[in-house]
């Protein structure tokens, strides 16, 4: 596509592409699950390894993540997407989220959050930073183990992302998009011969 | 997909699926022009609308952040990948970025940081907020403006994800991927007609 150079103002707005969708699930006092999808989220730091995720002090998750300062992330696959959509509408201060889509659970062996079954990957995270922006507060977790569900994992050490098969949240028109076709590989497709560093 | 509940531990690592990818723009003490692709980046807040990008301190990007305190979001559509996939490779402390991929540029009108021309989307950001992690600096920017290319918003006013054609970093394989079909409606795929709030 040929743009034109020509720039229309749309003002300021939370709006990117493409953003993450994945689940933040945490444990209140009485250890019940809850779980909230989350769009305004990212990796953050490679060492040590952590994500940012952005929650409104009126999510349940908040006060979650204020008791136990701990979470698990979860990868949806695409498969999910209407379960996904259902964690983000509803509030877990008043719908028991895992029971109403008859989710299973377990405790993590190492933070106090659940390993909530049937998803791909599930991050074990620990907050280690909150930072208050406004709408939200952006909590920073330190990643303290990946679990990799084992049918995803027979050949390989990592699965690629067609084999998790996530999506995304287009925050302009508020729709999800699955995985595309592959591009090229990163750190090669742009190398440039003449160049010498 | 059935997965196993049979869970892997792979460890903790800089791991999560998807993560954008987008250029971020600065100027040095000489106007002089730097972009850097960037994955560990993500919208943080709503109200105001903010985003967060991680950058090493080895980058020429950490000196310009430090120094001017504003940059530009570039996002890049997939014809870009290799453009993108050159700008995360070198550093802006060897290579003239813009002037090697013949990217023209003007300043903005609100911040000190450039306009890159060719691209569909960029948004124009304020540091507002500044958190070491490790490896990584987090920078929080707030969004003053958002500006569009006139070619995607001729009938509408905020362009689908299609229009964009951004593209994701799979962490796992560091491979680009596009963005794929049309999944649902968010706030809405997930309504249960059963759930009264």
């Amino acid at each position: 596509m040929n743009y034109t150079n020509e720039l229309i103002s749309i003002g300021p707005r939370a709006l990117s592409y493409p953003n993450p969708v994945m689940l933040i699930a945490t444990f209140d006092e009485n250890k019940i699950p809850d779980i909230m999808a989350a769009s305004w989220y990212g990796i953050c730091c490679s060492e040590p390894p952590c994500v940012n995720v952005s929650v409104r002090k009126a999510r349940k998750t908040y006060d979650n993540l204020i008791l136990n300062n701990c979470f698990t992330v979860l990868v949806p696959s695409e498969e999910m997407v209407m379960e996904a959509d259902f964690t983000g509408i509803y509030s877990g201060h008043k719908v028991d989220k895992c029971k109403e889509l008859d989710l299973k659970y377990t405790n993590s062996e190492i933070i106090d959050a659940p390993v909530i079954e049937g998803f791909p990957i599930l991050l074990e995270c620990k907050v280690i930073n909150k930072i208050e922006l406004g709408s939200h507060t952006q909590f920073i977790g330190r990643i303290l183990d990946i679990k990799v569900n084992k049918s995803l994992i027979e050949n390989k050490k990592i699965p690629t992302i067609k084999d998790v098969k996530p999506f995304v949240y287009d925050s302009g028109t508020r729709a999800y998009y699955s995985i595309g076709k592959f591009l090229g590989d990163a750190y090669k497709i742009g190398l440039k011969s003449n160049i010498n560093t």
